[in-house]
C-alpha cells in the first residue's frame, strides 16, 4: 500500500466484529438496533450492516437523512433538534421514507405547528442527565402538552434520549449507574404512557452504555454509532479493549528531535481533529501504533502525540520509538475520537487498499 | 440571504482592510510579503491578494500548492519539513513554478540528498524557541553542515522560522519580546551566513509578531497568514480589535433551556472545530454575535459556546440575549481559530451572498 499523505486506515475485519457484537447483544436482548450513521457516514459501511438484517438508521443532520435515504434506507430517524430551516427538505424526505424528527420542548413542537401542514413522525427527546437538549424526563406536564399539541397533526413514536453524560464517567461502574438511571427514568415514562400510545417505544443511544450494559430493563431501541470503529477515548474509559480499534490515520514522519525524544509527523488537526483525552495531567491528541502488512500493532511502551497544529504533530516518543523511527517512516495514529477525524479525513482507505468515501466530502454536503 | 444549516460568513470588506493593513506594514518596512494561503485556502481571497501586487505565497502541502500553482501562483514556498513520499510530486512542480522547500534538519538533507538528482531551492527552517521543528539557531555546525550537504546539488534560498509561541503569550509585550528574539536570531544567522550567500534571506512568520511589531530588524520576508481573518484567539491575545474579525459562522438556533440560560444551536465540532481558549477558568469555543443586514455586531454583553457536540452547539446565554432568542432565530458565532473553521467549512458566504469554495472540499485535497 503506498501511503503519500495523512490516510485514514479501516480494519475491515475488526469493524465487523464490532458490528456483529452489538447486533448480537441487540437480538439477545429484543432491542430494535438503529445504530447511528453519524460515526462512519459511509454508504458502503451501511452495507455492511445491513447485511446483519439492519433497516433502521439513525442520523444527525437533515442532509445526512438524504445521503442514506438516496442510498435505499427507507427508515431514519434524525436524533437532532428539529431545525425549523430545513422543514421543506424534511417534509420532501418524509414523503419518500419512513422519517422520524425530533422534537426537544414544547416550544420546538409549538414551531413545528406553525410552519406545516404535513403530518410527520416525532420522537419527543427526553433529557436523563445529559443536560445538552431535550425536555426532562420528570417534565411529565411539558410533556403531556407537547404531545397533546402535536398530535393534532403528527404522529407521536415514542421517547428518545442520549445520555452523553457517559463520556465524562470516570470509571466502566459510572457508565453503569448512568445507564440504570437511564432506563429506569425511560420506563418510568413508557409506563405512564403506555396506555394512551400502546405503540410507543424508548430509544436510548450511546455507545458506552450500549457496549458495557447487559441489561436493558424495558428499553425498545439502541442507537450506538462510535462502536463501529470504537477510538482512544472509548478505550481509556474502559468500553473496548485497544485491539477492537477499527480506525488508525497513517502519518508520515518528516522529523525528528532526538534532544526532545520528538517526532514531527506530516498529520496534524486538520486530519485527526483538536479533540484530546487528559491523561497523567497532559493532553493526549491520539495514540502511536506500529504499522505492519496486516494492520497496526500496540507498542510495549505508549508514545502519544502531544500537540497538533494544522498540518503538524508532535510526538512524545518512547526510548523505542525514537531507538527504531527515522524520517520517511510511516506511523499510525489511533484517533481520540473517531467521529471526528473520520468526518475530517472524508474516506477511509481498507488493508486491502480499497477506497471507502463518505457523506463529510460528498456533494449532500 | 437565505441561511438553513451552519454557514462561514465573510465580511470581504473587513478581509481586504486586513490585507491592505498588512500590505502596507511590508511595504512599509521593505519586507518581502509572502503570505500564508493556509488560512483562506481560496482561489478568490488569493485573487484579491494579488491586486495588492502579492506574487509570493507561502502552503503548508504539496497538494495546496498544486492547487495555488493551477490557480496561476509562480512563486511558491511549502513552509512545511520536506515529506519525502511527495518527492515526485515536488519535483513535477519544481518545474512548472518557483518553489522553495523547507528542509528542517540535517537527516531530512541527508534524505533529500537520498531521493532526488534534480535540482530544488530550499529554505533552512530555523527554530528560534518554539521547539516544534527546524535547526536550532544557535546550531550552527548543523546549519553549515546541512547547506554544506544540500548545495552540491541544490539552491540555498534562505532561513526561515515560525515563532508559534507568540500564540502562548500572556500579553501584547509579550509577544514582541518573542519577536525582537526572533528576529535577533535571525540577523545573527543572516549576518554570519551572508558573505558566503549575498542573496540569502530571512523569513519569519506567524500573524501575532507581524501584525504588532513595527520593527523587523534586517528581515527580508513575512509569512503571516491568519490575519486575513483574525478570530477570538487573535482578539483574546490583544493581536486585533473584534471589528476586524472577518469570518462567522451562521448558526441555528434549534432549541432553548430558559432554566440553565442555554442555547442550543445546530452548529458543532464539525462546523467550528473543538479549539477553545480559557478564559476565567472556563473552556470558550466561540463567541456569540447578532447579525444583521450588513454583518454582525458584538452585543454589549458576551455569550459564549460553552460545549460542543457533533453537530450541537451549546451557549452560555446572556440575559439580553435569552430574553430576545427564539427557536428558529440565527445568531453568529466567532470562531476561535479561523483557520480550522474555515478548513472545516469548506466555503465562505459573502455578505452580498456570493459563494466562495476553497481548497479543503476541492477535488485537489
Amino acid at each position: 500500500m503506498k501511503i503519500t499523505k495523512p490516510t485514514l486506515l479501516l480494519d475491515l475485519q475488526k469493524c465487523k466484529n464490532n458490528i456483529r457484537k452489538m447486533a448480537d447483544k441487540a437480538k439477545k436482548n429484543d432491542l430494535i438496533f438503529r445504530p447511528h450513521f453519524k460515526t462512519h457516514q459511509s454508504i458502503e459501511i451501511g452495507n455492511i450492516i445491513k447485511e446483519f438484517g439492519i433497516d433502521k438508521i439513525t442520523v444527525s443532520s437533515v442532509e445526512m437523512a438524504q445521503y442514506f435515504a438516496d442510498a435505499g434506507w427507507k427508515n431514519i430517524t434524525i436524533a437532532f433538534p428539529l431545525n425549523p430551516h430545513e422543514i421543506n427538505e424534511i417534509e420532501i424526505l418524509a414523503k419518500e421514507i419512513n422519517l422520524n424528527i425530533l422534537i426537544s420542548s414544547k416550544d420546538s413542537a409549538e414551531r413545528l405547528m406553525q410552519i406545516t401542514h404535513k403530518e410527520l413522525n416525532y420522537f419527543i427527546e427526553i433529557d436523563t442527565g445529559y443536560h445538552r437538549s431535550g425536555i426532562l424526563a420528570g417534565d411529565i406536564s411539558q410533556i403531556e402538552e407537547t404531545i397533546t399539541l402535536l398530535n393534532k397533526q403528527h404522529k407521536f413514536i415514542g421517547f428518545l434520549t442520549h445520555s452523553g453524560h457517559t463520556y465524562q464517567a470516570n470509571s466502566t461502574n459510572e457508565i453503569l449507574t448512568i445507564h440504570q438511571k437511564t432506563i429506569t427514568k425511560m420506563s418510568l415514562l413508557k409506563n405512564k404512557f403506555i396506555s394512551d400510545f400502546p405503540e410507543l417505544i424508548t430509544s436510548i443511544g450511546n455507545t458506552p452504555s450500549c457496549t458495557l450494559a447487559e441489561n436493558f430493563g424495558n428499553v425498545d431501541e439502541i442507537r450506538p454509532g462510535n462502536f463501529v470503529f470504537f477510538d482512544l477515548m472509548q478505550y481509556n474509559l474502559g468500553v473496548c479493549e485497544f485491539e477492537d480499534i477499527a480506525v488508525c490515520v497513517a502519518c508520515l514522519v518528516v522529523d525528528i528531535s532526538r534532544e526532545r525524544n520528538e517526532i514531527i509527523i506530516y498529520g496534524g488537526g486538520i486530519h485527526l481533529s483538536k479533540e484530546f483525552i487528559m491523561q497523567n495531567g497532559a493532553k493526549n491528541f491520539g495514540q502511536v501504533v506500529k504499522l505492519n502488512n496486516t494492520g497496526w500493532q500496540k507498542p510495549t511502551e505508549a508514545s502519544n502525540l502531544i500537540s497538533l497544529s494544522q498540518e503538524h504533530g508532535i510526538i512524545n516518543a518512547s526510548a523505542e520509538l525514537i531507538n527504531e523511527i527515522s524520517i520517511g517512516d510511516i506511523v499510525g495514529i489511533i484517533p481520540v475520537h473517531s467521529c471526528m477525524t473520520a468526518n475530517l479525513m472524508g474516506s477511509f482507505r481498507t488493508l486491502d487498499d480499497k477506497i471507502i468515501n463518505q457523506f463529510s466530502k460528498s456533494e449532500h454536503n
